[in-house]
């Protein structure tokens, strides 16, 4: 089968945006009243899905998606906790009606309600809450809240820890993902995305955390920003730092997905990162939208770059499906009561 | 012949440091004296450069580097302009040394005074006595001057101007580069330098700079960050914001470097940039020093790997020479002048 790790609700119903909106009016002019609970039929829900993932998941043969709200969305850069907390239970609801609406074809993974410089007891909570009471897989953890400006601690610091027990504890790992950048030097999704990325995979080579948190899982997206690209300088750096060696410490909790939009690109990734830490995603319909004019196929098929690349049967077999049931052994242990 | 267009001075002898540290501790305490002027002979230049960079480019059969000073050690970050001033035009000095005791093999670019949030009036002023006073053929140019916080307008924004205006006088490119982090979320060397490369040249894609300079030309080092790698994502993005697709307007003035420590690097960035885009630069000695345990060669002889990609030999020669020389149009004039 073919897992898709990495896919958003870009397509929910306006109403959802509706009720952002008027939570940040709120938040604005506190005399405004409070935004009436989101009311989404599922009849909406459905045809956002079947219109848009559902539908492209079937013409390109994906399985299953493992499925969180809106990244840009997320938003953490507004400075309000309850906000915060609203907002994320609201979007992880509607993804926990879409798993529930096609329960062979999604499986969630939470928005965190986190907010810059904020402690992460909520973000603690609200794991705790969708895993254990929605069925989540994973979350999304966003190593820069602030939006561009990048001044949490590096994902090394005891700062983080509290999501750490948690995600320990429940057994799922996180997807290292920002939201939107309020930064204007910084295009969210041509540099936004991919410095992050980038970023939280230096910031784990120059740590320990693993030692610390032996069974902690990361995925980093679309494809491991510039990391895979430039696996020799990684590699050259960390023997010079005197940092342990990338391949036999940090690869061993952290994997990379395949949101390479180009296949030369995939190639690269499959050939210098190991198959067991690659998983397939595509992040559709997400960044890039529409065709490759030189190919007529969409740019973010990833699948056929997969297929393309020089990759053994088996080694395919963890990329699109092996790897993710280990890095999300809830989402596994579903599959087999589902009798997959 | 071979240009490396990507040098720093990370050999310097330690007078300069030392100057650097009085300077700066002068301006933390202005009690103290000013720092005594730099005194460095010429045959400690000579012994820095013939037992480092001079020797290794001989070994590897690179004929000439475009040098700049260590670009780690500008610290733009310091908010002081007179400070920056006179930093750069010791740094400039002493590059300015190097090439007429070697003046075969190294060709001069400058460090610019830039201080982050201050006008670019002095930078001009350095950047014009450089060129028409000291030879140099280029410069660097920090988008991010504050060290890792991405307070500055995007490189496509007027405050840059002045600059530019500059660059298009004297004929001049400039290399994308920026210098050390100060935030502690982003490691100068692994995450820094790379999203600068990836956020310049995103601004660049947003942007219509190069409508109102026409001739203006930037280098974007290491590789292009994570550009080339994600390739695909780019021209969709480019798309789908109706931006001007990339290869017919941003390339046009933007070149890439070979600083991509490892042949499957080079042959993606070689495979999916047009030839002509292309500068060979090793960046030795730079962030990654000492040999590639699997193969016992360093990881910076990137030479190696631009013979071993699938290049015609005019498409080489491009990547090796004659891309450098029209780029850096002074350099091919000086060139000639020696009959080269």
């Amino acid at each position: 089968m073919i897992i898709d790790c990495h896919g958003h609700y870009t397509t929910a119903p306006p109403a959802l945006q509706e009720f952002r909106d008027a939570q940040l009016a709120r938040l604005k002019d506190p005399s405004r009243p409070a935004p009436p609970a989101l009311e989404i039929s599922d009849d909406e829900l459905r045809a956002t899905i079947e219109g848009n993932q559902l539908r492209i998941a079937r013409e390109r043969g994906h399985d299953l998606t493992i499925f969180s709200p809106r990244a840009s969305s997320m938003g953490h850069h507004v400075a309000d906790p309850a906000t915060a907390v609203e907002w994320a239970r609201v979007c992880n609801d509607l993804i926990y009606r879409v798993t529930t609406l096609f329960p062979g074809n999604f499986a969630g993974v939470a928005q965190l309600p986190q907010v810059a410089g904020e402690p992460l007891d909520a973000s603690v909570a609200e794991l705790d809450r969708v895993v254990t009471e929605l069925g989540f897989v994973g979350c999304n953890l966003n190593p820069d809240p602030s939006g561009g400006f990048w001044n949490s601690p590096p994902l090394t610091d005891e700062y983080w820890f509290p999501v750490y027990e948690k995600m320990t504890e429940l057994d799922v790992p996180a997807m290292i993902h920002v939201s939107t950048s309020c930064n204007p030097a910084a295009h969210t999704l041509g540099a936004h995305y991919l410095n992050a990325d980038t970023t939280a995979f230096m910031q784990l080579v120059q740590g320990k955390l693993f030692e610390r948190f032996p069974t902690l899982r990361f995925v980093i997206p679309h494809g491991g920003g510039a990391v895979p690209y430039h696996w020799g300088r990684f590699k050259g750096i960390a023997t010079r730092e005197k940092f342990p060696p990338i391949e036999g410490s940090v690869m061993r909790n952290v994997s990379f997905d395949t949101c390479v939009y180009h296949q030369p690109g995939i190639d690269l990734l499959t050939s210098v990162i190991s198959p067991d830490k690659i998983l397939f995603a595509s992040e559709m319909l997400g960044a890039v939208r529409g065709n490759n004019p030189d190919g007529d196929f969409p740019w973010d098929d990833t699948k056929r770059y997969v297929e393309a690349a020089k990759l053994t049967d088996d080694d395919r077999a963890k990329i699109f499906e092996l790897n993710a049931r280990r890095v999300y052994p809830r989402l596994d242990a579903r599959l087999k009561a589902q009798g997959r």
